[in-house]
């Protein structure tokens, strides 16, 4: 194989041709002008092959998938995303058709969703493929949304469908037989391939409409109890308001079991947000104008901990969920 | 061992009291209001146990080290230290001992450079202990310092002295017997805590002294390869003229052969940077100020590569030096 610094030229400073102040990767760091009037916001996660991945999943999504999570962190505090920092320790048998297809995901993601690498670093490991990436982007000062400011009496919001980030893992690991071969690969590809929801954040932030937000990356009950931990205060979700895919419906038909996985499961990188009650018209149209679903789950109220409530108003014992003391 | 939460609590949040827009690690991600006029400086570097350190390093050291290794990246740019984000990827086998002694030392260098934690992440792997830290800082617009700006005609100067973190690590390996007890703490010392040049990186800037600038870290004669591959130029290094610690003139006096050591080892972490001539007497008033040794070390030229000559002016043949097109 190449070494590091032509590993670099060849596939990672064409990542960053789009940043003047990466400067070819060249530098020992990056430069990045801020706006005026404008917060930086910055986030880092770490995938461990093994952990966060399989060996053999490609390295195209590996890629996109690490991207996409810390674009979702992004999403959840109402930035607009502008670029990335990338540490990878590769093992030995990591080839260049490996790094080659893993720089080819990026670049479409850098498409899709507007950002540029501005740097990164890379060094050799003999335990398991390890990628960081600190990924930045800007919101107006003082804007910036977070999971400490919700009040009781708001009532709790969620963008998309909850739970296709667990059954898809479920189904790429043989399970879920009930369903048919589309179902599978579509709750499948939700696991491999999160959707940040960016255009969403940012729109949070300029109507004002949220007054906590998070992305649900933990699960959706121990990320409303995040929010409800931090902002001191009680939540409460009613387990049918929930919304769920076709295939997750499906599968929940096939195994009415399946309920507590969805609402506790993680990967969904979906917002969970926190608004004050008498706005159901505007987030009607923001949803209608995203082309994405904003579902009312339940409520904020005095005390703490989240409680999830069944069809018939009774409290659900979920494991890791109910009242817990996140 | 306490949970993931719990151990952020007790250990990392304390890192990020006086980041306000770290807001106690509770969000997705970490919010920093930059100065106008100044450009953001950012930078990432991973370190692996068994690779950037031996798995009974004192842990502290460990995180101090993975600290001050960005921050020279930083000096290297001219910036001042703001922050960082922590990533780790942490084994079953670290206990909680481990992570308060990481914190500790990270807290006693957040002192020393006047830097905070905004954010982090941490994850387990089956594999080595691997952790990326993201650095930011904050240098005035256009004029943060390049490896690519320097020109034929620039002389070459560095800070401080050279080998000392190649010997070190020779000498925590049980090496360099000849020398004493002291003399091989000395060098250890230097390998396992570097010392960052934020002051001189900040002086270069407002002196407009540099044109151009790095933090040796691949070895001397490597870094110089890197200017002047960047900058389109040649450069020569009087093997002579290279500052040396006591302790590496004492190695050398017991072993001439490891110069070649000296001059391509890295883990130095001194600048090294090109100046315009006639600018001797400004040098020396800031080496004075700094209390910080700068020291000419050569030249650049027109060509390409890197040159060495010994003390007759002869051509030295170095593994990994001499002419080579990095």
């Amino acid at each position: 194989m190449r070494g590091e610094f032509e590993l670099i030229a060849r596939y990672f400073a064409p990542l960053a041709e789009a940043a003047p102040g990466a400067q070819g990767l060249l530098n020992d760091a990056a430069v990045f002008d801020p706006s005026r009037d404008d917060s930086l916001v910055l986030t880092i996660d770490t995938m461990v092959e093994g952990v966060h991945f399989l060996p053999d999943d490609p390295p195209g999504l590996i890629g996109r998938k690490l991207l996409r999570v810390n674009l979702s962190d992004l999403a959840a505090m109402g930035a607009r995303a502008i670029g990335y920092l990338l540490a990878g320790a590769f093992p030995k048998d990591v080839d260049e058709a490996w790094i080659a297809a893993f720089a080819a995901g990026l670049a479409e993601d850098q498409e899709v969703f507007g950002v540029t690498l501005y740097g990164g670093d890379t060094v050799a490991t003999p335990g398991p493929l390890t990628l960081s990436l600190t990924a930045f982007g800007e919101v107006p000062e003082g804007r910036a949304l977070s999971r400490a400011t919700a009040h009781a009496g708001d009532e709790v919001y969620v963008s998309g469908t909850i739970g296709d980030g667990v059954l898809g893992l479920d189904a790429l690991r043989g399970g879920l037989r009930a369903l048919d071969e589309d179902q599978r690969a579509a709750l499948a590809a939700r696991y491999r391939l999160p959707e940040p929801r960016l255009a969403l954040g940012r729109k949070l932030v300029e109507t004002g409409l949220a007054t906590a937000a998070l992305d649900v990356s933990d699960g959706l009950v121990a990320d409303l109890g995040h929010i409800a931990a931090a902002s001191a205060v009680a939540a409460e979700i009613e387990a049918g308001a929930v919304p769920l895919s076709a295939a997750a419906r499906a599968a929940l038909v096939s195994d009415a079991a399946l309920l507590a996985a969805l609402l506790t499961g993680g990967d969904d990188y979906e917002l969970l947000f926190t608004v004050r009650p008498g706005r159901v018209g505007e987030l009607a149209a923001l949803a209608g104008r995203l082309d994405l679903p904003l579902t009312r789950i339940g409520r904020i109220g005095e005390g703490q901990g989240v409680r999830v409530l069944d069809a018939a108003g009774r409290e659900m014992d979920l494991p890791g969920g109910g009242w817990s003391h996140f």
